[in-house]
């Protein structure tokens, strides 16, 4: 192995926390080395548990994530030490790149931390990753989670496929609703409705939350999990650390029955069955795009754009032709 | 050619909508035969002007769709049948399949301009298309141009990567605003700001009109367009028909730039390196399914989720092995 990569991991491994900065960075800008990291990295993750938490834009996410955060740092119980668990943050935000509101609320909040270096959050800008973002914030869980980092959270809008396919990495994903938000629960991207372990109605002192509840309710009634669990509905007031406690005991259950049921593994093994594709479709393209040559695929757009050549039979031609 | 699919296109060609409507649902579930027959519209294609619609969930879409559709299938002076256009939309809705609100709404549509066969509406569920809903509105596309529609307006909600790419798929696009969203230009996919030809500020009758239009000009003040336009803003009520002809006039105006600059087909070729580029991606990746199999697939799965391979070497192997 690179000797630079071993010091990097065994500096992020002690909890180095500009090196797990300076790591991720890599990892997300495809900087030279991030595939020998990731790979160097690998066989130290797997312990941590990866929750998702998602929901529509005003739900309040930051602010439960934050107090979620600040529960697990205080531990579960009298012995401070024996639940107390290192948390690691991924933003994930549909912010544009003109406010650079990422950025901004990424200091803010790692301000508000600032004393605790057991809690380490990292906004990940959704632009310029076209398709690949899962991706991206699935390799930069595995540094955070190599690195050590008991509980990793993952937040963002509920929206996109994009944000469906990043909820799904989790083990564990809490759909966070509010309510008044009218036809709140219709404008939730479908997919993600079915695949939340656990409900948070956030913002639950507002008008509405009942509506919210039996919302879940009749939407539960239509459909049945295939892992025989029943979502709990955990009402929240993030902003006053209101049903924080009841939130992070729904979380204790369904890792309790992931593990009775073995289930965890189960989920483990269809997300890589699911990545495994995502990443040879990266790798293949990569492959082609190279053997293509940009010149090349200029000419053919061309060509289709035109009209003279007809993209469906010109596209297998060239797949048959870079495979075997 | 297949006769079958001769004759689909002669009646396609005619007219005919139930014909449309069957066409459109081979491509759209890739049903046996998808391919053979977009191949054989792709020639047909290329004649209708693509609008992309988008903006946040409650701005009034739909509506002001269906106005324009209105207003162009009226024409647009006295002489009724000179720029009268015959009109396909496509929704694309991010609605959950719980809710089935996308047929329903299809359906509600679908009456209102029951007695007009000139404007046809076809919705698009988001669910189960994985990644590939952009590729299969832009297939749809081409089914709907090669029937002879002048003019396709594909509307969705501006949230999500998915809507970015879709929208991308269009000669012109335009952002529909509401005024009282807070902070609406905010929540707005990055991205999709910086693609709109035109801004609408819909419900323009609301508090907030103005405040929307000088956050539109300040965001346009912070960044040039490559092509020097300078995407007017449009105030539209369009539950009312207000500002739907000015609307067409900003159109008019921007297809006239396109035309005078030779922008369009510039546009186009840039599109298609996209577009080659993903289908090239998707039919590796149905290559690499295929070979691999489903079963070492889980084999492989498992391995990785045990923590007893590395998946980036393994993806790397497994993309040696499949192309040359």
């Amino acid at each position: 192995m690179n000797p630079d990569i071993q010091t990097w991991i065994d500096q992020l491994r002690s909890g180095d926390v500009r090196t797990l900065a300076r790591a991720i960075s890599t990892v997300e800008n495809r900087a030279p080395g991030w595939s020998e990291l990731l790979k160097a990295l690998f066989p130290h993750s797997g312990k941590a548990r990866v929750l998702g938490l998602t929901g529509p834009p005003g739900a309040g996410k930051s602010t439960l994530v934050d107090q979620l955060a600040r529960f697990y740092r205080r531990g579960n119980d009298n012995d401070n030490d024996k639940d107390k668990r290192t948390v690691g943050i991924i933003a994930v935000d549909p912010t544009s790149p003109y406010t650079g509101g990422a950025i901004l609320g990424d200091r803010i909040r790692m301000q508000e931390h600032f004393s605790d270096p057991g809690i380490y959050i990292r906004s990940m800008a959704t632009r310029g990753s076209l398709g690949g973002l899962a991706r991206t914030t699935a390799d930069v869980t595995t540094v955070l989670d190599a690195s050590g980092r008991d509980l990793i959270m993952i937040e963002t809008v509920g929206v996109g496929q994009d944000e469906v396919d990043i909820v799904r990495l989790a083990d564990i994903t809490i759909l966070i609703l509010v309510p008044g938000m009218g036809d709140d629960v219709q404008t939730i991207k479908a997919g993600i409705m079915e695949i939340a372990d656990i409900f948070a109605i956030n913002k639950s002192d507002r008008d509405g939350a009942e509506h919210v509840e039996r919302e879940i309710r009749t939407l539960q009634s239509l459909a049945m999990r295939h892992d025989g669990w029943t979502p709990p509905i955990v009402k929240t007031i993030a902003s006053q650390g209101v049903g924080i406690e009841e939130l992070a005991d729904a979380i204790s259950d369904y890792e309790a029955y992931l593990q009775k049921e073995n289930l965890a593994l189960h989920k483990s093994v269809e997300n890589w069955q699911e990545r495994l594709i995502e990443m040879l479709r990266d790798a293949l393209l990569e492959k082609a795009r190279t053997q293509l040559g940009d010149g090349n695929l200029a000419r053919l757009a061309a060509e289709v754009a035109e009209h003279k050549r007809d993209p469906y039979t010109l596209v297998e031609e060239i797949a048959a032709r870079l495979t075997r």
